[in-house]
């Protein structure tokens, strides 16, 4: 019927693709990490139409190479520093590949007994490695973990979750009153969950004085407020290492209001963060013993900085009852004394779809090449290099750090360093102005990649390590880049506006 | 810092996953259709804990085989007749092999061209070969298709979709009173879509006599009885290829309804069937004409029976505006022209996370490799199949259908043909009885599978033909297993319960 479609022919093929992915890891040094293409480029390489006849697999490979490569922005890439990593490793190549070639969409224990267990286990394992409290593991039979697509997604079934809870205990409250709390640097899962489920979200304001965490009194106002007013807050997103500055929430004093809050439900949202548990020196800033004491549920993606291929969302809750009573749609009839005790998990009723991928393999293809001491050393060896350029921002001239380095993470902002005492500081406007011109020259190279963030009103830029090849060398490539382009920034702005020193 | 860490050790690891996959399908045909493992048994060969120490992959991959491989049910097996099939092709392992070995999280534009451009060709691409409005085409710039993880997803997509729709013109509707319309042989994501948005759900019967397709005069009497209650219908699923029989509701009728219902959306679920678009003979059945007529959204997974691996899940909105207005949380200063009109698509604005796989690269590599020739041949061999496996029922003394086959897929139950006109039929409850030992026993064979369903009280048995390899001899012993069982079966009962003729 068509060229690969027997074993030999896919051979052939297949041999060619882990060639090919090969050399296309030998030569992403040297090419840019953004890709050069216009809006539009494709449609005028492929036809409006599929071909009528099948085509030789040669010629679709060869155009993957041609037509595909290039509108890549290379994520992979050692000078990749945009957004957050995704990881990629050989492993969960390899795990990914063994899942996609027996195909099938594991949806409970009957439709491939071996997607269900290995999940299960998985998920204990990664439980084990962050240092999560038992009461989080499948093996509990009261919690469990399970892998979700994205942490919007995780989010999403934690909230339908968390008011399920409530309208369980408050049969008559009515969907306009229920309020979803986050902060102002909550990413957006909080807003996207509002608006799928048609519910409020409260923004709680956090400040730069507390390094934009969520302080107990601002929570505590908060729900008095909404108290007065009638409304139900009914679950508080937190954030251990937010998207814009890697800021952490002040879990020690929610905790203390949350005691008070019977019905609120605490979810720790650490999609990016979370990894970094696996180190023993982060537990404490990072505020693992709250999480284990009082979290009803925490998200942390393997995809961003856990070196497992996207997607690979892990999401654990306390009480798994919570999910299911939310989410099952099995009849009565039909339910289990062995699905309910966790003997066998219908990890349908977990999710939001029906059929699911078989993601715990490549987990557990990466878990066990690097170990959890390669694991460690991967998370070590980012928070090392982002140290190294948080040091160069400091001792420099022309930059510095809108926020303590977080991690991987660094918030930095151009920023001329005062020539003496009676000079006059530069205005938080001219500053944004000069940071907004720094990052168009900065978006317009395709040798690095960084990304903009505000952060209450200040313009500032973010450089998030990540990519495995990423060395010592690149972080100082990036840095006199970053610098050179932030001098010739000051100049040109100097030039429009007059010298800063009048 | 592992042994498959380097593009030398990746390149071994994978041709051996390469030779292992062209192995596994060698042989298929001789291995059982379904796992014989008891639940917990991969717990007795799994460690508690990821290892501490890095492991060598091909320690890992002969895991893989020894544990993971008899645990798995084989849904590429020719004898897979449960559930729908899992398209499972080496063109679709090859595309995601591709697209895992760059893993980028696609969610803009930016973050990857070619992934939002091939996405918006390819959906066009589908759209032509289904015979879809062009209207539904991304190069419309008004409406546009997507890929989504699975059916579910896109029915939750729409249905949020629908209500933004309806809330904006009726601002002042309570949750409570909004209504989400089905039948009551909609698949469990109408359900599904409820629990999660909080929403009521209406399932409306659908009779025997009408091969449990919607009629319209049921919708009318629906809509006439919400409208007296005050309730809000906003959305109808209706669906073309339902999963118990593959019943197709009536859009004709259903168009005639909703012309005067400005306020319904219709999405169209043919999430199996709607593949069989492909090939014009099954237009006029399908309703085609109606889709494109007056459908707001239509969904086929092109990973059930459209030859692309999981997952892949196709939606297709006639105004992309309805998505975007329900899940576009960009401030209003971030929208673009361009973005608005189309010249480039957030794909994030049009599903319920922020991430997404690049899903149409293995769709194009599927469509370019069966070539529209291909795909329909495909096609049209599995309703060929059924059709042969049809005709023995219809030929049987033991079995009969019980409802007229649909496509690829055939529902029957154990029946006994009367010995002469003055022999009592068996009631219903005895026909259930002996259709439930009947199925216990094919379920205790590994060497063919087979799903139950219910129709309306009947217990019935499906038969889905999809699997690729699966070929005439395939049906024909599938067929003598049936038969055979069935024999056995009536004359256990017929032991139990005295001969059928007192």
């Amino acid at each position: 019927m068509t060229l690969t479609s027997t074993p030999p022919r896919f051979r052939k093929a297949g041999y060619q693709a882990i060639d090919r992915i090969c050399d296309y890891y030998y030569s992403l040094q040297e090419i840019s990490v953004m890709s050069k293409v216009e809006p539009g480029y494709l449609r005028k390489h492929i036809p409006m139409d599929a071909p009528e006849e099948g085509e030789d697999f040669q010629v679709i490979a060869d155009d993957y190479q041609k037509f595909i490569v290039p509108g890549l922005t290379h994520w992979q890439h050692p000078s990749f520093f945009a957004y957050f990593p995704t990881a990629c490793t050989f492993e969960g190549i390899l795990g990914d590949l063994y899942a996609s070639s027996t195909c099938n969409p594991g949806f409970n224990w009957l439709a491939s007994p071996a997607c269900t267990e290995l999940e299960a286990i998985v998920m204990d394992w990664a439980a084990n490695l962050l240092g999560l409290s038992s009461a989080f593991k499948n093996s509990s039979g009261v919690g469990g973990g399970s892998i979700q697509t994205t942490a919007s997604d995780s989010a999403l079934i934690t909230v339908v979750a968390a008011r399920s809870m409530y309208q369980r205990n408050h049969r008559d409250v009515k969907m306009e009153e229920l309020v979803i709390y986050t902060t102002t640097q909550t990413h957006s899962l909080g807003a996207k969950a509002g608006i799928v489920l048609g519910l409020q979200v409260r923004s709680i304001d956090v400040l730069a004085e507390d390094q934009y965490s969520l302080r107990g009194h601002a929570l505590r106002n908060a729900l008095e407020e909404d108290k007065k007013l009638g409304r139900k807050p009914f679950i508080l997103i937190a954030t251990v290492g937010t998207t814009s500055s890697g800021a952490v929430d002040n879990l020690p004093e929610i905790r203390e209001i949350a005691k008070e809050q019977p019905d609120l439900w605490i979810h720790v949202d650490a999609a990016w963060a979370g990894v970094a548990l696996s180190c023993d020196e982060t537990r404490e800033s990072l505020h693992l013993k709250e999480i284990n004491a009082f979290a009803h549920s925490f998200c942390t993606n393997f995809h961003k900085w856990g070196l497992v291929n996207f997607d690979c969302s892990a999401l654990w809750v306390r009480d798994r009852k919570y999910l299911t009573d939310a989410l099952d749609i099995t009849p009565a009839f039909l339910r289990t004394k062995q699905g309910d005790a966790g003997t066998v998990i219908d990890y349908r009723n977990w999710h939001l779809g029906l059929g699911r991928r078989f993601r715990s393999l490549k987990m557990w293809f990466v878990l066990r090449g690097f170990g959890a001491e390669g694991f460690r050393k991967y998370i070590r060896r980012c928070i090392d290099l982002n140290q190294t350029f948080a040091q160069l921002v400091r001792d420099s001239e022309v930059l510095s750090l809108v926020t303590e380095p977080s991690l991987a993470l660094t918030v930095f902002r151009v920023a001329p360093k005062l020539e003496s005492e009676d000079q006059p500081s530069l205005s938080m406007e001219s500053l944004n102005e000069i940071n907004s011109i720094f990052f168009g020259r900065i978006s317009a190279r395709s040798d690095i990649m960084l990304t903009q963030t505000n952060l209450n009103g200040i313009f500032c830029i973010r450089l998030a390590v990540g990519a495995a090849r990423t060395t010592e060398k690149h972080i100082q490539d990036a840095y006199a880049t970053i610098e050179k382009e932030a001098k010739a920034t000051i100049e040109t702005w100097q030039t429009i506006n007059g010298a800063i020193v009048e």
